[in-house]
């Protein structure tokens, strides 16, 4: 049997928990063994007021090998704590690489504890539609999620994917790439577990990516230090309260209390939804 | 002092064993141990006839922290035989984590040890200058090469590369990106560490690529398994021999004797500089 769509998992925990919020996972300690005990700490804290944790991977590789088992026990301790895994390396390659990476995320429908088993993973779509592809295969048997990078939180974004190409900005071909493939994973919620990485640090955007792609999950960063504001995500919500996903890192890793500033950002975003 | 540029490291190789050949590392194995053993016996047989080994990034990572130590394990090996080592994990992101990529790879001035070690790497630009500057800075400090892909060898590569965008396709305002930054990595052989991807699988694009990029080193993957052929790379060559480097990886792991495989690669490569 197939595991439940990454969509349909995503919609029970963001109604369960009222949340929208996204643990992001960018640890600073100075060895892997602090690194794993910093997460630990921050998922112990601020992971109930959240549905996803996000670990950016550069954080742990910095550490070598034992970077990379500080992120295995930390995915566990993710896991453990109820949340979904969005594993951020934004990887791409050609075809026959990128089925590589999905295989060291995703694992294998025959053998999950060949990967990460991380429940979704970040992709660069630089190398066009047949680099995509092998995520979104590796995603639709293993029940994972993609998020696709559309167009990216930080300032030079706008020098490649706002180019006006063939009439429409870059940005908007990648939307239609995903939108697509959005069906083939689909989950009985309507939403789909093929997503689309869009900054929240241009809400103006927000609108015309919604419209372009009206069921895929949006992992909107840039709430917080990068500047961009909870209260101008509106336009990014969809027909389900699980239609966008907000990362945040150093505004809750930084805070005096964790635990409190997750909270308060649960229920900021929430209250976008009218509730 | 600061290491020598990758540049100038890289043409007293190119010159002293008379090749532009990469050894593409992407083992297949099935354990992590078996990984190590593949990339170390290949390096033993092939390694003489070339200059560099490319590790796949995914084909470690395939087999979690275990497979990250065969990737340390192998990065010494290719050192021992006196390759320089390209990491292939086409690594991108927005500027803060970025940086933490560029360490994680090249290690920093003050400590090198806390890398991977790699004397340069693949880089994927999709998110624009702001997230390629830090690559660049870090190749700065640490003597690192850098290759940005500007066109890839997949099929797929046509369908945003190759995208018309201000007026020109968009692997040329890659180009341009390359260009306008390759005089920090350039060295006294007057050739730059800031690199670019090209496939091979499209001749037709290489003589307006070295156009555009005169001094950078171009890593040209697609000969042998992927279809294009050593002959058709002379457009590709500038001024220096060690202007092109060319990566296989299956036609020489696939043959009955590696190394007789290499050799004859680097002979016929050789042979397109006129020699």
């Amino acid at each position: 049997m197939s595991p439940a769509p990454f969509a349909d998992r995503l919609a029970a925990l963001v109604e369960g928990r009222r949340s929208q919020l996204c643990l992001g996972l960018d640890p600073t300690a100075a060895s892997a063994g602090a690194v794993a005990e910093e997460c630990r700490r921050l998922i112990d804290l601020a992971g109930p007021a959240c549905v996803a944790a996000k670990p950016q991977l550069a954080c742990f590789e910095r550490h070598g090998w034992r970077g990379w088992q500080a992120l295995e026990e930390t995915v566990a301790a993710a896991h453990d704590a109820g949340l979904v895994v969005v594993a951020d390396g934004k990887r791409g390659d050609v075809p026959h690489t990128a089925a590589v990476y999905a295989q060291a995320l995703f694992g294998s429908g025959a053998d999950a504890s060949a990967g990460l088993g991380a429940d979704a993973a970040t992709v660069n779509p630089l190398l066009g539609a047949d680099a995509v592809e092998p995520f979104v295969s590796a995603a639709e048997l293993t029940g994972a999620g993609v998020f696709v990078l559309v167009r990216t939180s930080n300032p030079g974004a706008a020098d490649l994917l706002d180019l006006p190409a063939s009439g429409a900005p870059l940005h908007e071909h990648l939307a239609s790439l995903v939108a697509e493939r959005a069906p083939r994973l689909r989950g009985e919620s309507g939403l789909s577990g093929l997503g689309a990485v869009i900054g929240a640090t241009v809400p103006g955007l927000l609108g015309r990516m919604r419209e372009l792609m009206p069921d895929s999950i949006f992992l909107l960063p840039g709430v917080g230090a990068q500047g961009a504001s909870a209260a101008e995500l509106g336009p990014a919500i969809g027909s389900h309260p699980a239609s966008i996903l907000v990362p945040v890192a150093r505004s809750i890793a930084s805070a005096p209390d964790p635990a409190a500033a997750a909270e308060a950002l649960r229920a900021d975003l929430w209250s976008l939804g009218g509730d």
